[in-house]
């Protein structure tokens, strides 16, 4: 048996809710430990997203938050041989950054003698990353409303939605950085637009606890940040307004800080998803779009087989 | 038998939730149709708050919007005697003006051959007042979020509150304008504080959607409004570190646009209100307060007995 976490991939803002509301999404990174190394030795092989580019342990965040843990607890972590298995694709706004964090705080976790509550270690993942938006849902899952001030750390995690309400997510073939997004944003907005986003979020907050889903696309709409963002990648300034206009699509945003872009929907699912890859595709950016859930469990420590099928690493890949 | 329009008071913000948040408080105005005169003609008499001001039917909003509603449905509305029994204190940020446009739409709307509903009555009540934040939760009850961007109108009533939490309001014996108000505002705010609102209002609402009260105090403050407004009347700038400081107060706000303040409350209700009259009275202004409900009812429309006894009218003066 060898120790396997999941993490879920997570799509922050949701358009009004930025830096504010998140939610788990049914695509995952599966970290799995071979077996324990000398401390301070790490050996790790990549299979999926990140292949390569994630094997260097150096910079590695999942080594950095565990390794920070291991800081934070004034304790000594043996290294690790890892397998990761990881479908969340880097770099395009759909929280791979914070499912490392995750992991690695989970993994370091279960080398405790007294492993502390998910609860107990999210204020040390949201310090790590830095915003809460994408570490509390993956953490724990769910649609979340989180507020961070640096220091304390106050979530929400709201019901889950109708089984029937998908997220289509459409992910093109280019990158954003996250400081990259954060650089186009100007210091200064009208107190007309803020009003406007805290309007638009308590609605969407309060739609969704209620159930009113028919308000999202209302609700969901930003003044804040998404029309900077818009302007990083080919399409981003017409593909909100393309997929919102096509009919079952209940509100779309730009997904965290970019170039994914995430839609709820009802019906003509499909639809939705090609108005989306599109408006790619006429920009001459190819792209790949994932029908996914919420994920309601968050991350998962379990204790497994040491080896995957090809079914399952079939599975991982192609995002179900 | 006598037409009766029964409206409550509404505190509007509650810190985060700027121009967007508010709700009905068990503090009421009742409008009685004594009898109906020629159309363009009115008699006012004013029991209570507004005594002799709100008497001249020239410029009363009352009057305002019933007329407004009728020329709004193309009809000719007769005129009115009405007598008015009012708790709602004038320009202290209780949502008075609101009462009154709901007060005068509905009494119009009892003069159609079919009324409509509430719901079918909202957006002519919205676009009189200019916000929808007192005047839908005085027209529904409960604790209400709404949207409203000059023409739409989008609303979610929140669940009720536990009977044990009440809400102090203590009402300074100063006025300010909402106007004045508005002036006092920037135009220009940073993004940072944007985000702030933006990230406590979400979990305001969903807080109050899911029970979870111990967060209102964390999440109800604000960043755009308050410091700017607190300097328009003595004590502003002390009373609300004054009341969040006493233990057993579940967060507190400047009402609406001041002057009153308003603060929840499931024990120590007393000190609560104390700090608030004491902060007052340190600056030399007089001070009364009220605890009240949030009334889950709104606007009632009713027959009834033509003359109140010597105790409802008692009743009404003390806001119970």
């Amino acid at each position: 048996m060898i120790l396997r976490v999941k993490v879920p991939a997570s799509s922050a803002n949701l358009g009004s809710g930025f830096d504010t509301l998140g939610m788990a999404l049914s695509l995952y990174n599966f970290y799995d430990l071979l077996s324990l190394l000398p401390s301070g030795s790490y050996e790790i092989e990549v299979i999926g997203e990140g292949e390569h580019e994630l094997e260097n342990p150096i910079g590695n965040l999942l080594i950095k938050s565990y390794e920070r843990a291991a800081e934070e607890w004034g304790i000594e972590l043996p290294g690790l041989k890892l397998r990761c298995l990881n479908a969340i694709p880097l770099r395009r706004g759909l929280g791979s950054s914070s499912s490392a964090v995750v992991g690695g705080v989970l993994l370091a976790n279960a080398m405790r003698d007294d492993p502390l509550d998910k609860d107990e270690l999210l204020t040390l993942m949201v310090s790590i990353e830095g915003h809460p938006d994408n570490v509390v849902p993956s953490c724990l899952g769910g649609m979340v409303v989180s507020s961070w001030d640096g220091h304390e750390l106050r979530y929400v995690k709201l019901p889950s939605p109708p089984r029937d309400i998908v997220v289509v997510v459409a992910v093109p073939n280019v990158e954003v950085s996250t400081s990259e997004a954060r650089q186009a944003l100007p210091e200064q907005v009208s107190l007309n637009d803020a009003i406007f986003n805290v309007s638009r979020v308590a609605l969407l907050a309060a739609s969704w606890a209620t159930g009113q889903w028919d308000y999202l696309p209302w609700a969901m709409e930003d003044r804040l940040h998404q029309q900077f963002r818009a302007r990083l990648f080919p399409g981003g300034e017409e593909i909100l307004d393309r997929v919102r206009s096509v009919s079952g699509c209940l509100g779309v945003a730009i997904s965290g800080s970019g170039p994914s872009v995430m839609a709820f929907a009802r019906e003509n699912v499909q639809e939705v998803a090609e108005a989306a890859c599109r408006t790619f595709m006429e920009k001459g950016v190819r792209s790949r779009f994932f029908v996914l859930d919420i994920d309601e469990n968050g991350a998962v420590v379990e204790y497994t087989e040491p080896s995957l099928d090809k079914e399952e690493i079939g599975h991982v890949k192609s995002g179900r």
